[in-house]
């Protein structure tokens, strides 16, 4: 069955995905969603996902969004093809958990709002709120530090293996480190440099950077 | 192995794992940890939480912080004792988690900023921001008219069968249904009031109401 995956490809949510897919060698159709014709909020898509955002996955009749929810889903359905992103024991799996929990709850809200600062305000010529920058860095650096500590004592989050846990940084660290000027939070780090390095130079996310 | 939980019982993200456990029949023991003096900033408990916030758990040498991690890990390495929290299959299973992620993601932000403002801010001498306070209550309405939708559907939020997506909502709509005077954003709704009453009433959740 090939997975439809409804939602542009260049959306940061749609990338986490995409990535996922590919680790997981399966396959894959995008349905385009046009975001700033609106259409995330049409009658249609809203039965797939009441939200109005994207990404949402219909693989055959069945329909899942929040695209944290979709990539445990797939590493878990298909443990044993591609890539194994949860861990070999339950333990690592909790480990793999925390880390993207770390993501989802303290990574995610200030690197968001980065983003939407000083990538999106700019190209929607709305002002950008440099209070409101400086706090969210000086938080993203806090959890940075923590990452720097961790990732000095094993190569990856969650271990010694590439995960889920790590995965799910790729699509806003990408826009932290090539897009909004902030690459100084990854590269004044030496331990996070060298991870950030590492994953996003795996094929899958270079692929999913092509689509 | 009783697991210890380090954290206060009356914190709200103690209170979700505490739920998970008593719903799994696991033995545990409460390591107090007194926020108000600090402690969850001194280097001792660092050194199991680096982000200095309670729950953290430590079952034999395995720690594990983040609750929403911790629960997902108890729910699975418990998978058939006590109350089964993650669904009888794969997808099944992608459904609470899609959920867990809502709860995350969309739920969790202005609940708990509300929560901040109109319980926290009080108590600590801190003067109330009503814009903040209106915009919040704005987004959670949102929110909740999704669930309501949802809950008119399936007696549950991840189908016809109580999960770690319902349980994970227990902590924070405590605060609003009971504290905040927000009960209104809950009871204007029909099925997420009759939700709220079933899933509020379980006995796992008065027992941890009462530690």
């Amino acid at each position: 069955m090939v997975v439809k995956v409804h939602g542009p490809a260049y959306a940061s949510c749609s990338r986490r995905v995409l990535a996922c897919l590919v680790e997981k060698e399966i396959e894959f159709d995008i349905v385009p969603v046009d975001l700033l014709k609106g259409e995330q909020k049409s009658p249609e898509f809203l039965e797939l996902q009441p939200f109005g955002v994207v990404p949402v996955i219909q693989d055959g009749d069945y329909t899942l969004y929040e695209s944290r929810a979709i990539i445990r889903f797939y590493a878990e359905k298909y443990r044993t093809q591609g890539t194994d992103l949860l861990g070999k024991t339950v333990e690592e799996r909790g480990v793999v958990e925390q880390w993207l929990e770390v993501e989802g709850q303290n990574y995610h809200p200030p690197i968001y709002t980065l983003v939407v600062q000083l990538l999106f305000h700019p190209k929607l010529g709305l002002p950008v709120d440099q209070k409101i920058v400086q706090e969210c860095e000086e938080k993203l650096g806090k959890v940075l530090d923590v990452y720097e500590e961790r990732l000095s004592k094993s190569k990856y989050l969650a271990g010694d293996f590439f995960s889920l846990a790590d995965l799910t940084h790729l699509p806003f660290t990408h826009y932290l480190v090539n897009d909004i000027g902030k690459e100084h939070l990854v590269r004044d780090r030496k331990h996070v440099s060298a991870w950030w390095d590492d994953i996003s130079s795996r094929p899958s996310w270079k692929k999913v950077l092509q689509l």
